[in-house]
């Protein structure tokens, strides 16, 4: 099972870094899958550990695509890390093995202490428009526009009914991406 | 803004009733909106209180539109009701007043109580799917099948990417309910 967290790791250094990911998760399994190069890959092999994040603040997500991870952060419990402050729940891991490959490895960890900070509100379609536009952004190469708008079009239709002023934000943040890389718009 | 969630109530005969909702929320006011004939509706004027569920369970969405109603129930603390067990998160809600109209009425309701019971796990697109696809066969009658199919192609990425069991059975539940209502197929 994949869910869509925040990873939040530091480097040897102390400096954090807000990584959206999706994380495969067994139980108190987890198994983080980078694509190198990457900064969380790099920091999860320098101090061991890593903070897997469940917000539904999704301009957390939109905003680590567009430029925006200054995110208030708190110290983590029982590990050298730190979570976010607007996590409704967060989950602090220790790796214990590294199955290396030369695209994306398999980061092994187990889970070593979870805090529920505040009560999950439900489903809001508005939040996964935004979570599938952000997956769709990390793909503009890869996809055709066509498909690109298509997808757009269907997933405005959950936003326009569902959002509160946090998804419409995040929304705003993607589709100026959205509109600065489409073909035949060329900032001059 | 609108989440979806499961809304329980009890009759003035103490007969429980589940039922899949969106409700508008804004703090702690609440607004119900049954589409009439509703015994959500009818249950909340004779007992003046309901349960907003919020669960991450999606087969008890997929379960109560495809008659799976037996889902394990717990009692409310504040208000004669129940809450699922499945919940992570249930709040408690008091009747203010009723917006009577001839299609849908708005129930306004406040918020008396809220139990965290598990943490958020983050979001999962499979969830997200089997939700879009619930409330598609909510619209079977008033939506051309080739859109319906067209949206069950891209939903069902998602889904598979990302599933656990537990969206996978309720997929299966729904897929079952789409075949049975395709034009073209007629049981004998």
């Amino acid at each position: 099972m994949i869910q869509e967290t925040i990873v939040t790791t530091l480097s040897a250094a102390g400096i954090v870094h807000i990584a959206p990911m999706g994380v495969h998760v067994d139980g108190v399994d987890f198994s983080i899958l980078p694509f190198k190069p990457s900064t969380t890959l790099n920091n999860l092999l320098e101090t061991g550990a890593a903070v897997v994040n469940c917000c539904d603040d999704v301009r957390i997500f939109a905003g680590c695509l567009t430029g925006r991870r200054d995110w208030a952060l708190k110290s983590a419990e029982r590990i050298k890390g730190f979570y976010l402050a607007a996590s409704l729940a967060h989950t602090e891991l220790k790796l214990q093995c590294v199955e290396d490959d030369e695209l994306r490895p398999r980061l092994i960890c187990k889970a070593v202490h979870t805090v529920n900070h505040s009560p999950f509100q439900g489903f809001n379609r508005a939040q996964f428009a935004v979570l599938e536009a952000a997956i769709l952004i990390s793909r503009l190469d890869r996809l055709p526009w066509d498909k690109i708008q298509s997808e757009l079009d269907y997933l405005g239709i959950g936003l326009n009914k569902c959002a509160g002023d946090r998804e419409l934000e995040a929304w705003a943040w993607l589709m100026e991406v959205i509109e600065q890389r489409r073909p035949g718009i060329r900032l001059l």
